[in-house]
């Protein structure tokens, strides 16, 4: 028996970078959190702290900067010209993974009027994007995550097993509020990034919205269908929602009805469900969702 | 010598009640988060654990819940039901303070139109309300927290004095950016509520787009005027504006310019900037900053 | 009528400072986040921009790292050396005021020996101060955060009125417990700020351990008052001290008694007292609190 | 082509119980978040709505406090009882998840002496689990996060590579800073939970106080390899190490030097190192990771 490396990886993680595009007097911001994780061979660092294949966290956030001098474009688009750059420079480096966030932000107005280069920052959703690379193939994930949702009808929850430890009242009428963060897996590195995210993000919304539900399941499964539906460049689609429930707060000891109509939101805990909705077809995913 | 109780409140906080107005198949969603502080009679409890004169924090809680079923309005309104009930129910109480964070929400779409009852959290700040009562007289203050904005130009700094300890560069632009906290005290307790916040955000952020600005200082007065300006029931306005710093990042190692185009996003320090601007006729502001 | 400027201040805020004392062999850490918050003839910069009187908030900043190369001793004298400073060598500068947060470090061990210059950060309280200095007089609070307690029993909550919004059971044992925030002021600049704090923090503990509770108020001032006994210049003391609720567990649907056993800890709401414990002749608190 | 259903699960997420042994007058007490997920037969929740085969959440958090009536024990075999219950009592039900964290709470003293019942919480480290089961085989994963430590010294970070982008100097001396999580695989189901536990949190520490480190990567493979060696029961070792930057404050501006005194601690962006430290002859690792 010996005791042995395993599986590693290292990087500078959460590089906040803000670009601003003043081509014109109407400036564009694109407001980002960039991490970087490497792998390689990496044995030595490890068991003699040699670094002559680190590329240090220092210079992956350098690199981040100086790329973004050129333009940023779609987060898919930065995250593979990154992934791309450390291995093809650095003979020890045999696999990038860049993750990425995008903070969205909405233009101001000044009398009614859109202003050159006034911003506020919306909390409508953040737009992610993580990337692989491995000198050969890439493979480009892209999602959402912290938009919060509810619907105030709509939603039922019933006819589930009773067991000894079961309390809980059937519902003909609930109020269902997620959080949703999700993901879908390319089955290319070429396609429309800002495109392809604007319709997921409507898919996603639009079937939260339009679906009767009778579990959070359903919801999901309806979610995730909806964006392959909308796009035949997805694979797959991977959700994670909390149930974030709203208790009916009972009010008969003060001689109230409550018709559905003033609730308690509660923290924790929450139900948490999460599922993956993908075509039968779908090319290996390979690295994708490490 | 001796030792004595001084100033003390208690209450519950941070009560999160949810309401759905549901009188139409179009449905409206009120998300709030209330903290209720009672103070007045309450040397017993405190000397000797009797709590004849304590209203329980649960049963404020009951009462935010139970006030609800009857409709919440504003949140200036609501916070006014609910401080006179406490006061004027209860003769051990003298003060209310009720404190409101209300969570916007927009409607989503399905198709296209607007879904009847579907919802998605905001970000763009949230509207808040601190309300006082003392048995006779009411007062009210309104505000937003958490409405980030940022101009990317139009900012310079400079003319500082520079002592020992200075080091930092001149600058004829920069990137502005802050988390506004912004509070304004009413003159009265009558007032449109909804439209005297919409009318109060909007100044905020038209004067903060556009103001040409030589120092956060600047744009906060500039901030504040323009609510006084633009709402005569409107006395004082309070700000908070941490001084979000997007640093230059510096391409010259890698033999690359940046000409504002390319900046880091410092978390901390920052810097805070806090002010008031208010009528020179302002009427007494009473505890109603407390 | 006119809009005129009224209070306002500025500073550098969360100035995150580590200092490593090596003198010897053995280090010694101290970990601080350190605000400062200027105020004085600052009318300039708010009207016109003009910043011939604003010591800039990077000055600000790099003047913390500076003194810090003396060595920092006591967050309050450290605040004190710092805010007398800032008003001392700036004409415009009227009042300082700077506020320290100290995180606690324990040493590590390497095979029951202690380890020289290894730690592990407590989380276990963070001691806070805040210094006033106006060019003629200091004025010094202490204080401690994040200090989670709790009292497994020897706590009631009975007697309390019962109006129509009351549903709460009376209870003779339940769990209590709170997240200290206490802040202490001295009646004079000149003490042994170390052992004044170690004191203070002692009796806060023993205090709540010690007192059997009857409401959370009761604990609160005999936290309050044993500060008072045992260190004479301190005068007044300022407790916030959310409760919060662990609900027993209603077993019973599963056949089960719960004999104070199992419990919920709940998130929000929250119970929130608050109160002052001070000397009836404690000398003026000044801006002490501000 | 088809769209379908891929892998899923649900359950109940953080619950916060508390548990009181109070079976002497000197009461005992654990402080948990419990989390449950499980998976199974759940097509049909996912594509009807229908929910025969959904256990609910609810009675998944009843659950959890219906066991701790009969006393927790360690967080394995807590977890380890609550899977096989799940799976082994619920036909739809093929595989249970239960994650475990424990809070860590001292005992507050009276005058030098223990208190019976009175606790502080601490912050040095939180005690985690993971177990899985499937009907037939159980994984156990035992942990520790949120453990921030610091070396003062000892630390360097030279011969790396430099690229076009490398502006980073070489270092013999700097501050080492990380806030461990650490996870460690045992090779079985039948151990004394709580002294591996202890023995390896010692491990950890000593290894990280006891490393004279050229890199965090050399450091994370010692706290592995000595948590490997203290407990032939642990197969693999996981850990995430962020580089919790401290910067050396530049202070020749000012005039002065700094020889390793004064730092400037950085939120973001850090390094974060990943690394695996295993037996060769480790047992397969099936579900336990995921």
């Amino acid at each position: 028996m010996a005791i042995v490396l395993g599986g590693n990886r290292y990087g500078k993680a959460e590089v906040r970078l803000v670009r601003v595009d003043r081509d014109s007097a109407r400036h564009e911001l694109t407001d980002l959190n960039v991490s970087v994780s490497l792998s390689g061979d990496m044995t030595d660092t490890h068991l003699t702290g040699a670094n002559e294949k680190v590329l240090a966290t220092d210079t992956q956030k350098n690199t981040v900067f100086a790329f973004a001098r050129d333009g940023i474009g779609s987060i898919e688009a930065f995250g593979l010209r990154l992934a791309r750059h450390f291995v093809d420079s650095q003979e020890a480096i045999h696999h990038a993974r860049v993750t990425l966030e995008q903070f969205s932000w909405t233009r101001l107005e000044i009398d009614g009027e859109e202003a050159p280069h006034s911003f506020a920052r919306r909390g409508d959703g953040t737009r992610t994007a993580t990337v692989h690379y491995d000198g050969t193939q890439a493979w480009v994930v892209s999602g959402i995550s912290d938009l919060t949702v509810l619907n105030s009808t709509d939603s039922e929850f019933w006819g589930f097993p009773r067991d000894q430890y079961t309390t809980l009242a059937e519902t003909k009428d609930r109020i269902l509020a997620t959080a949703v963060t999700a993901s879908w897996r390319h089955s290319t590195t070429e396609t429309d990034w800002d495109a392809s995210y604007s319709t997921a993000r409507k898919s996603l919304l639009s079937a939260f919205a339009g679906t009767y539900s009778r579990s959070l399941q359903q919801t999901l499964y309806a979610m995730g269908e909806r964006v392959l539906q909308t796009d035949p460049a997805i694979a797959e689609v991977r959700l994670s929602l909390p149930n974030k429930h709203h208790f009916l707060s009972d009010l008969s000891p003060f001689g109230l009805d409550n018709p559905g109509e003033v609730f308690y939101a509660a923290d924790r805990p929450y139900g948490l469900i999460e599922g993956t909705v993908l075509r039968d077809d779908a090319p290996p995913a390979g690295p994708a969702w490490d």
